[in-house]
């Protein structure tokens, strides 16, 4: 049924944008939208200062306990790096360069990071700038001391031969093959959430007296305390001092702007953050101006510690800003509109910041300079009681009325979820930008208690990344996880351990020549040693980065903000912290595509026997030329993601198969290495390697993503998708973690009253199925292939890709495709 | 009373060989006689072949897991090294060129090694040759891969500034402060026993099989499995590989020799040789020839894995070669005198291998080319009953008819010790060339049971290094301790933190000045703030170094020869292994020194106030130029030695503290860190830096050794020391480990069957008053200072040192005065 061209608020925005109309919000947003458009569009710029200042220090200091040097390291950049107020700002605060900028970490690709520099600004994907002055800095100053020093360089020396092999496709480690792909040498850790209530109730000189206390109180005789114990506390000492100082330096430029400031208002306002500047975040936050500028210095200075994957993520903003909200409405400090602004001033500064990938691997997977600092609202206290209030709603506000694709905004859902909240957060999906993604209390809580924590611990969860929950105080994993491409697995068993992208080369287990299988359960066996080849080689990845990790990583600042190591005296990049829990995670690539290619193989050649092995595997080798016939066969077979139980319990064996592995040796690595279904956007870089499957997908071509059916496949509409991810669930083991799940409605299914009825009992339905994540872009495929072939007009198109959403016309052209690709629900 | 000049049968053989007359016992030693005269009196000479070897193959692997890259370097090193076989000689076997050889160790010294070796041929203590060729090989080859992965650069870096200021006197911790030594930097490991009895039972090709059985039993999809025991089981059959191939190497040369070879005789000895390498140590022995060149092989190639303190030692040879000599005996294979020639050749070949301590600190801890390979004699069988057989009195008789400081023969004492051993011990010690040392069951055996040894495994143990009891699958602690000079701690107390040979550096606690004490007390509780301040040091150096070694350091061979490395597959270096007990220690350098002075300032200051601390410091100040009144007046004061209880108290009270300390902070550092009083040589070079001392010891001068008296404070007789010992002893407590104790005899003390009877009586003493270790000089003070006069016609002179013997004229001038000096006891 084709439906005419009913078009999302957003893509009527856009619409009004070409045809030179001024946007209906821009008058109640003017500050932001200004600064917005102070530097969209611009090419981000290569900021060299934290490198430079970053390596400086940590040549004075080798020898010296990690997190020692790393705290003397932020101070010396707290000392000396350029601070900026950006014009119309009024929150200060910032890692880089004015405009979009990104930030060098050699500590992760300083050895490659000479050479790579200068292929920066014209690489295909997310180019940068870079001044020939920085340039000659990065070459001659700071990566000459990373050779030989990197964690990337000792990692790719201490892969076994066999796990190396699956890991990467060159000697040196830096080019990924794709298969069982290690993601800890693009990030210091993975994505996280600090405690950022502890900086506006305590401030920094509070969590330094701590630490002065308890170097008080060392047994001046012990071993422990001294080598352990007094290095770490010396170190949260400093980096108190450094984020203190570097605060302070802020306050005295706004002042010496106001002096020189001759407009009155813009004077007024740069006094205010003179003194905001100068009392926070060394001391409690009084007011919600001095709370926002607070939890901003926080987020930005960790940005300047270390680069946390997908950059760090903001917790329940909703639950800790309220008091302070509440407080100052009251006492007529701040009205809504003037508190938005503040906010919103927070997310034109968090869009400026670009995540920066060196490595080509870190870069494929995170196209669009994908980063989503994840802000949390809605969900239950501790006590167990909703926890929706009036800022809860400010924020689904801004999103509708400022649609910038920062912060990436994840709501808590849960049974008691009021109407008035689910109706919101529908209306803001049918707004099409694709915000908020939903987070399932009804999935979490009871996980994570299975895993150990408390119910108030597992009740005050935040969201993090692109799926994760994060206990702030309790859990304790950093190290990021294997993404494991089981459609290569699939690939290994038709080519009995080959892959016609790699040729000769000897790769998974020989299984066989499956011409000569006679059963389903001879071919199921194949895929099942091939799976477990893949989990030992991320098991044992995971064992070794472990255990190396905590010798190039230090994180002081995160670790002062975490009872847990100020308790025990211990840096967050401990393997082990006691009372913490591990929860580390595998990722599980491809999934709708192997399920959908095992039920084929399944049905159609041995059992309904209309299709040979050897007919089958002539096709998959000539990608299907001249072989359609045989190409809509296979795309016949029952497929995953419509509620089909006979590809559903294909797919829950399949899962079945990780979990129980998951159980029986997370164990040996002290933590719960338990299976995931959230690719970033490797579904692409992943599809490259892999010819065509069983379930009709030509070669190269991206393979499904997450948790979502294969593009096309499901064609019983978005309930069923639901339906297939619970059917494919073991719950009756704990050993499991996040499922991304993306829906794609047409804006005219959604359309008015009865759109929304219709998404808010759709999201429902997916909170009782008890199913963990759901995002949507509610979007017309027509505008997407407009997109293409006119960029410029439809630079602002924001879509959702994986856990964030990103500008179009930034992707490659095989992710616009994959978007383009999935199946357009018009009727739920 | 001037003895008339008795002299013992080492000075009498001497003085034959003075008078050009042959030696007695030549004829019924002729072949070991020929052997050492081609190579005694030469100046050693440097083999480079093992670093060269070792540092090829630890280029190719890097990254890898150590044990395995350790395991590969020696199967490099076994292929490629050049193999001998030395004329007249009938074991086969060496760790460099022919002749006497010190080995390189780069993984130790790498960094500084080509610096070094210029001057190694000219330095005075221990000098070494070395081809122009192997220089170059050194400096191009070898030094420029170890720059910055050596174990000391890692330590240096590593040590607080505080401890830093107290271990080392140069930014770089090449020369040592004196003060509180650390060890671990100029050997792998400590001292250690290899359980030699499985080589002969079972041989390295059933060791292999066993590694491999467990490889296969390793379940395929484990992480710890895969990148834990894999590499270590792996390493274990290549390093059992590695041995036999270059035992076969040997097989192979003696055959080439053979068909060479004209004179029937010596082509009958190659023949055989050729036979018993090519069958050990890859299978089990069947004779004692094959037993002997089997424990030859595995010493060695123990030489050539790592270099261990005071190089491996053999355990109880009499015990593990006794079913073989027995056997062979009843077979008339063997005689006794053949039996005893085999073992010969084994002492000529340990007196090649010639120890070559690189860093300066470590060569003046051992002077004399000190090494001594401990072979265990006598003592009890693991069910408690008296283990002396035929074989204990041969090594005995070797000692008395051969004399030659290799290898260094200790005797197991117990209460039921049988007469003719006792006897027979003192023969050999009354021979006068200073063997065999004594260490005392009831003493070790209880000490280790109240550790966590079974009393089987006590009753095993097997003498290592200087003094210590080794027990060789049980224990598992091989860093070297710290050596603390107590002496120091004094002085700084004398000079409020301060020492007269550093200047102004402010190097101790401040105890304030001594000249406002008013009472003992405050003197006291001053020394304990700096005994306790050098404790703390010793034990946050032994913290870093236990975390540290396991990075640098692997032991496969060793690993493969202990029981519970096998059955948890880590490598020895391990800081924790299951099941294993750490005796580990520190020493406490000065003791009589530092009881002595004490004793001095409470009697003549405090007490009899003969003396203001005024007067006292001045006195000390100018070295006792001009206030040798006040010299004398010191030394009349109750000294350590004499079991005079006003001393002995202090004494007592002083062990206190260590114990003390020791009880309470060793469970930190998963170990037992015990008080040892053992010091090497190093009680001269720790002189060194102590000025005048209030026992009116002279600056600079040597301190006291071990548990020894000060030299001439001791006026009671030998008995009297061994009370002292006994009274300054905490028994109540477990953690204290060995006392090394040196007594010299004039030959006239123990003259004839009277002085063989008081010396028997001497030693049942030193048994019951539970004392851990006895060692003698029977020798005339006369001898010595000939020697010193005339060095060329006393090369051969053997005077007992610390834990070993040594050719008196290759000592420092230092150190011959020490010897000079200690008290001889012509009365007993």
């Amino acid at each position: 049924m084709q439906c005419c061209n009913q078009l999302s608020p957003h893509e009527q925005r856009l619409q009004d944008k070409i045809e030179g109309k001024v946007d209906r919000y821009r008058a109640t947003h003017e500050r932001v939208f200004t600064i917005l458009e102070s530097f969209d569009n611009t090419r981000p710029r290569i900021d060299v200062e934290r490198a430079k200042y970053f390596t400086e220090s940590m040549k004075a200091t080798e020898g010296q306990p990690l997190p020692l040097r790393w705290a003397k390291a932020l101070m010396h950049i707290a000392e000396n790096m350029t601070v900026y107020i950006d014009d119309h700002q009024l929150i200060c605060g910032r890692a880089g360069y004015q405009g979009r900028y990104g930030v060098l970490y050699p500590e992760l690709d300083g050895d490659f990071l000479g050479t790579a520099i200068e292929d920066l600004p014209n690489r295909a994907e997310s180019p940068f700038a870079i001044t020939p002055e920085d340039a000659r800095v990065v070459v001659e100053e700071i990566a000459p001391f990373w050779k030989g020093k990197t964690y990337h360089e000792a990692l790719n020396l201490a892969l076994p031969a066999d796990v190396h092999k699956l890991t990467y496709d060159d000697p040196q480690g830096l080019m990924s093959r794709f298969i069982v792909n290690e993601t800890s040498s693009f990030r210091s850790s993975i994505q996280w959430v600090h405690d950022y209530e502890k900086v506006l109730k305590r401030g920094f000189r509070s969590i330094k007296e701590e630490a002065l206390e308890k170097i008080a109180a060392l047994d001046p005789m012990s071993p422990c305390d001294n080598v352990e114990k007094r290095p770490f506390l010396e170190a949260i000492v400093i980096v108190c001092d450094a984020i203190i100082l570097w605060a302070k330096r802020h306050a005295k430029l706004a002042a010496e702007l106001a002096a020189k400031e001759t407009d009155p208002t813009r004077k007024r306002e740069l006094e205010t953050m003179a003194e905001i500047c100068a009392w926070v975040p060394e001391n409690p936050a009084r007011t919600f101006h001095e709370a926002v500028q607070a939890q901003w210095f926080t987020q930005v200075f960790s940005r300047i510690e270390q680069k946390t994957g997908t950059i760090v993520s903001n917790g329940r903003m909703d639950q800790y800003f309220w008091p302070f909200y509440e407080k100052d409405l009251a006492e007529g400090r701040i009205t809504e509109d003037s508190a938005l602004e503040l906010l919103e001033c927070m997310w034109v500064g968090m869009a400026q910041y670009v995540d920066l990938y060196i490595s080509p691997t870190g870069g494929a997977f995170n196209e669009g300079y994908a980063h989503w600092e994840a802000v949390t609202i809605g969900g239950q206290t501790p006590e167990g009681r909703d926890a929706t209030n009036d800022l809860t709603y400010l924020f689904l506000k801004s999103k509708r009325e400022f649609p910038l694709h920062y912060p990436d905004l994840a709501a808590r859902i849960h049974s008691r979820s009021p109407e008035r909240y689910l109706w919101e957060v529908a209306e803001t999906i049918k707004d099409g930008s694709g915000f908020p993604k939903l987070i399932n209390d009804e999935e979490v809580v009871p996980l994570y208690v299975s895993k150990g924590a408390t119910f108030a611990e597992a009740l005050d969860y935040a969201v993090s990344g692109c799926t994760e929950a994060r206990m702030p105080n309790r859990d304790t994993y950093t190290s990021g996880g294997a993404y494991i491409n089981f459609a290569a697995a699939l690939e290994m068993v038709l080519y009995n351990g080959k892959m016609l992208k790699y040729g000769d080369t000897d790769l998974g287990a020989h299984t066989g020549d499956p011409c000569e299988f006679k059963t389903w359960e001879e071919f199921w066996n194949a895929y099942v040693t091939q799976h477990h080849l893949f989990l030992k080689t991320a098991f044992v990845q995971q064992h070794i980065i472990n255990n190396l990790r905590a010798r190039h990583f230090a994180q002081p600042m995160g670790s002062s903000l975490h009872d847990l190591c100020m308790k025990h005296c211990l840096d967050l990049h401990t393997p082990q912290i006691p009372e913490g829990i591990n929860l580390g995670y595998f990722e599980y690539m491809g999934f709708g595509t192997v399920v959908d290619s095992l039920s084929a193989i399944k049905k159609l050649v041995f059992e309904d026997k209309k299709l040979t092995m050897g007919e089958l595997i002539e096709a998959l080798k000539c990608n299907f030329e001249g072989k359609e016939d045989i190409q809509q066969l296979l795309k016949s077979a029952p497929c995953y993601g419509n509620n089909d139980d006979y590809a559903d319990s294909i797919a829950r064996d399949i899962d079945a198969l990780s979990v129980k592995y998951g159980r029986r040796y997370s164990p040996e690595l002290g933590m719960h290495n338990d299976v995931r279904y959230v690719p970033f956007t490797s579904h692409v870089p992943f599809g490259r390697v892999v010819s065509a499957t069983p379930n009709g997908r030509k070669a190269w071509s991206a393979l499904s993503d997450g948790s979502s059916a294969s593009h096309g496949a499901d064609v019983n509409g978005p309930t069923a998708i639901l339906q297939s991810n619970f059917n494919s669930k073991n719950y009756g083991m704990r050993d499991r973690a996040a499922r991304m799940l993306n829906i794609k409605f047409t804006p005219k299914c959604v359309e008015g009253e009865e759109g929304s009825q219709k998404l808010v009992s759709f999201i429902r339905t997916f909170c009782d199925l008890k199913l963990w994540h759901v995002q949507f872009n509610v979007i017309n495929k027509e505008t997407l292939l407009a997109a293409q072939r006119d960029p410029e007009k439809y630079r602002n198109l924001i879509v959702r890709i994986a856990g964030y959403s990103a500008y179009f016309v930034d992707l490659s052209p095989d992710l616009q495709n994959d978007l383009i690709a999935r199946t357009g629900h018009d009727v739920m």
